[in-house]
């Protein structure tokens, strides 16, 4: 297993920006390709143009309806902003990137449309973000931003990259099911009766659970466990 | 003063990429373009439509017919290669590229077409090629490649960066002036009498005296001096 990260592209509006990614993941050995809601649908030529000699990466990427999906098998997941958004969530720099281990084998990055980035909502799913340190000027083509994570991530020693990992982390697809029994749970209580406040503790409460550090599969079955607890014992009181 | 280094851009074929290296050195600091015979002409709008908040890059970007003007005020010139080539040059991973101190304060970056590179004539211009390691798919696009040199170098903290230097360093113009007078002479020699080996050797004496660590204005000059001290000695000899 090497270090090489799944690239998610979320709702991509230009195919030669998509293309321009494939080629420079290509060119530091990264091969999985996911697009979330591309704007202009799928398959692109000028994705295909631009990607040259990488077209085999574009010709495989899957295509997602929603960023849960695209993301359900990762064991981590960064989001990259522009500048450091106002979230309690730790914050690497793509320089600093190599000096972390995660302790993951299957680690994504995903990144935002070119006009507006990633929203609020998008980045509760990831467990970390990545800031890339620029000039004033911080307006980062997302090509460009792909070829720079790639970039850091192929110069890993293998020797780091073949990490053996004892502990089975959970998958993005697990805490998705653990936030659905959770949320089923919340909507039936106060807490989630406002629609706008339910929003926010949705994005708040995805947050904290993907800021668990090294959270493993058996934990979040442990977790789904408490909330079956209290929700029955709940109901047992009414 | 900092490091930020002059990118050259020698014969660039497409003005979107153009545009995308000048968006990518803001991103990182970069300010100094100067392209020499872009294939399209100059101005060129669709290097303007790709550099978005970087069109003042593009504005003031300078335009040279030849590389040895361009590159004229420079102390140190690097040469990006895709691979290493078969050259006595000296040749530094990018990655590895901050570690390096060449104790000049005017550096300067080339890169060459899309379709081929810098020829072998281009690269003799350099003190030291670039290389970026990539996997086996190593077509990087060029705005890519420029992105990523700029990066690496704005990572130099600024303490490395206000490097003072007591040396006074030649620049790449006084180098021509020392290379055009030692080739008039060797013209007049038997050495110089095949055409094709001349233009060999034009290169492999270039490559010679740009690999020379930290050859100052002074040095130059002694140089200079030494080829007039043969030159009329051999007149006198016939």
């Amino acid at each position: 297993m090497t270090y090489t990260p799944t690239i998610i592209l979320v709702s991509p509006q230009m195919g030669e920006n998509i293309g321009a990614g494939a080629r420079a993941m290509k060119n530091f050995g990264a091969t999985d390709l996911r697009i979330v809601t591309p704007r202009d649908g799928w398959p692109n030529p000028k994705a295909e143009a631009m990607a040259v000699g990488a077209v085999d990466i574009i010709h495989n990427a899957k295509v997602y309806k929603s960023l849960g999906e695209a993301v359900a098998d990762l064991e981590y997941l960064y989001a990259t902003t522009a500048q450091s958004r106002a979230m309690n969530k730790k914050c690497v720099s793509l320089k600093n990137l190599l000096a972390q281990d995660v302790g993951a084998r299957r680690v994504g990055v995903m990144f935002g449309r070119e006009s507006s980035g990633l929203t609020n909502e998008e980045i509760s799913y990831a467990n970390e973000i990545i800031t890339i340190d620029t000039s004033e000027f911080s307006s980062l083509n997302i090509a460009q931003a792909v070829g720079l994570v790639c970039y850091e991530l192929f110069k890993m020693p293998l020797d780091k990259a073949n990490t053996t990992n004892s502990i089975e982390l959970c998958t993005k697809g697990e805490l998705k099911y653990f936030f659905d029994h959770l949320f089923t749970e919340l909507d039936k209580t106060k807490l989630f009766r406002d629609e706008d406040r339910s929003v926010y503790m949705r994005q708040n409460i995805m947050n904290i659970f993907n800021r668990v550090d090294k959270l493993s599969h058996t934990e979040v079955q442990a977790l789904r466990g408490v909330v079956a607890a209290l929700a029955s014992n709940g109901l047992q009181e009414n």
